[in-house]
């Protein structure tokens, strides 16, 4: 059986770290300086691995194999939230690295094929999972013309261009080469450690609606307006969000999860009524079923609250609309053998809550993912980590999966 | 009795509109360049009235009589808003001007000294009341270090030397030169117009408090932290603010209002779980014992959400702390008889729910304010307005006001 090396591996994930360190954490969002430098730094590495790099034309770094035969495409992110942790994303690019060179060093296995991807812009600075729909071919031009980076407005067209990439070309995936797509991410939550488990298969990607609720009223003078007089948009969002939150937890199912991410006023001064306020809000579960009764509630709810508020509430869903992913159930076994080989009793199938690149593959390829533990469950924060016997058996587990897999199909030529 | 010249009235605040203009409304904030333009041209103004003008080392544009005598001190601000109206602070400063010139042009009042003033800052881009406060020698010197601009940031002195005054003089009050300070102001509310009344004669400033409410949670990803599992700051405000309005509700005296002005998310994303949150609480009230009523209920309520909820939350007051500020007996006696004079039946005793500089000179001076009718009572906002002949009614009732004060000054030599 490939083993994997894993002083190798902790050093290249703690290389990579450097780029835009903030404290425990890792400010790199996609095409700024420093994930430049990562991805300069990345395709160095693929190269002295064997693979040879590029740097397409939206910032994907991609590192093919040279051996023949049907091809294993191993890969996640390197780009970051705006204050995110150092292995989300980082961990399962840097695996596929690691399983690739320990592939290649071992003679059974050295003639094995596997590709490494960094795909651009899974966080969704300028529009979620950017790179690895731009290879998969399900980008639409539009949507990659229009996007800007949320954080600053910055075009996605004006970045690439100051990134240098203006001139390269966008590589599109050839899926007679793939046999599979696998990704390893941490978990982003408690799940694996409360439960005392080191490998997590995922069986489904829950869907994902985002919606933008605008609330008008009348902006006015904070000392002069009388109460009675006052058609006060935040008041009103309070009141809604309140409400909100109190029927979501009635129509919960057992995996649904919802969040107000983020609330604006305007025009946000002390001495001032407002007359407008927006709030994001956007709803999780593994079943399209379960997402529909959720936006129709919030939409009963707003037509509810324009009856009985001096204040108009509008709802509008933002895309991209994340449809939820069954993974491949070939790869989840070939995955839950692997675990059972190495961690036998400390393994289960879960669902991801959280999105990610493998749900762009999961309609085009055979597709799987699986999870490390997250200490305290903490991800999307600067103090998100995991340990490090935890990383070096993902990595180890991986190796052996992708050993099997492309065993299969070596056996089948 | 003197008369204005309502066409140079009504032409003085046109040009002054020009200023910043945006649609119906205006956006001169503090020091911004066209806040500099109205400035200078308010100067000429002053000049071309026969007044002495400086533009002091805060911004102050200050036209002085060479008149022997007592003089009456007329002011208000020419700032705005970030989206402001075109006669909010304005209408005051414009109203001293043609008072000084229509006294001026008759021959009983020719020699009676008017100042005219238009006070730096009054609505707080950098620090509310700067100018007024600099006037009055009640300006803190750190205070004035340490104020930047709340929309971008900018240090007041570094703003001051981008407008050419780092080396301008401030100009201190003289309290044996001044008689009296009188300030005329739009009312900013509804009151007026739905009493169908014509001048309101202020009695009393209201005090006014300003917080900042913290809540620190814990930053997580959106998609995997379970719902049981979360510390979401900005839930916690919502169910804080919404139980603070009811509260507010059940101990409000007859003129108390409160406002939430603003709410901030950190970091701000639809897919992570907000660590934390911040709201701008105001209270306003003519009287201190109520705004202590309400500061200690919201004290009292942070505690109780202390005990119930996984969020950590603080309070913390805002300078400046504007305490109420009655207006002297003999100012308001005079401005009545004027509007009785005028408007006998249609005008009244109000306080004001707004702050005013007003409040600065109160304690300094005999002062005295008159509103006019704010159009639907709309203040803070581009579409502010107040109809042309209530306009010229107010000037008209100030004039006559003034020259009682000044041939009663004028008579006791």
């Amino acid at each position: 059986m490939v083993t994997i090396n894993p002083d190798r591996l902790l050093e290249d994930l703690a290389s990579l770290r450097k780029f835009g360190a903030c404290g425990t954490g890792v400010i790199r969002p996609t095409l700024s300086p420093e994930d430049m430098k990562a991805r300069k730094w990345l395709a160095r590495r693929m190269n002295e691995a064997g693979l040879t790099s590029t740097i397409d034309g939206v910032g994907n770094v991609i590192g093919k194999s040279s051996n023949p035969g049907q091809a294993l495409l191993i890969g996640s992110h390197t780009d970051t939230q705006p204050q995110g942790g150092w292995l989300d994303g980082a961990l399962g690019v840097i695996y596929g690295l690691e399983v690739a060179r320990a592939l290649s060093e071992h003679q059974k296995t050295s003639s094995y094929a596997v590709d490494v991807a960094s795909w651009s812009d899974e966080e969704g600075t300028y529009l979620g999972m950017l790179g690895s729909m731009s290879f998969c071919g399900t980008l639409s031009s539009t949507d990659q013309e229009q996007a800007f980076n949320y954080l600053d407005g910055t075009a996605l067209t004006e970045a690439l261009g100051k990134a240098g990439l203006t001139h390269a070309p966008a590589h599109k995936m050839d899926r007679n080469r793939y046999l599979a797509y696998v990704e390893a991410h941490i978990e982003q939550g408690p799940f694996l450690e409360q439960q005392s488990l080191l490998i997590g298969v995922v069986s489904t990607i829950v869907g994902m609606r985002t919606y933008k609720v605008n609330f008008t009223g009348e902006q006015n003078h904070a000392g002069t307006t009388p109460m009675n007089y006052r058609k006060d948009a935040v008041q009103t969002l309070f009141r809604f969000a309140t409400a909100l939150d109190k029927k979501c937890s009635s129509l919960a199912a057992k995996h649904t999860v919802w969040t107000i991410g983020d609330v604006k006023v305007k025009p946000g001064s002390p001495h001032i009524v407002p007359g407008e306020a927006e709030m994001l809000l956007q709803f999780r579960d593994p079943s399209e079923e379960q997402l529909d009764t959720m936006q129709h509630m919030t939409a009963s709810l707003i037509e509810k609250f324009r009856e009985e508020e001096p204040v108009e509430i509008s709802l509008t869903e933002l895309t991209p609309h994340n449809r939820s992913a069954e993974m491949d159930r070939n790869v989840q076994s070939i995955l839950a053998e692997a675990a059972a080989a190495h961690v036998p009793d400390a393994w289960t199938t879960m669902p991801s809550g959280a999105g990610h690149d493998a749900q762009v593959f999961a309609p085009l390829l055979p597709t799987g993912m699986m999870f490390i533990p997250s200490i305290g469950g903490i991800s999307h924060n600067l103090n998100e980590n995991s340990k490090e016997s935890d990383i070096v058996t993902g990595c180890q587990v991986l190796a052996t999966a992708a050993e099997t897999m492309l065993s299969r199909t070596s056996d089948e030529e």
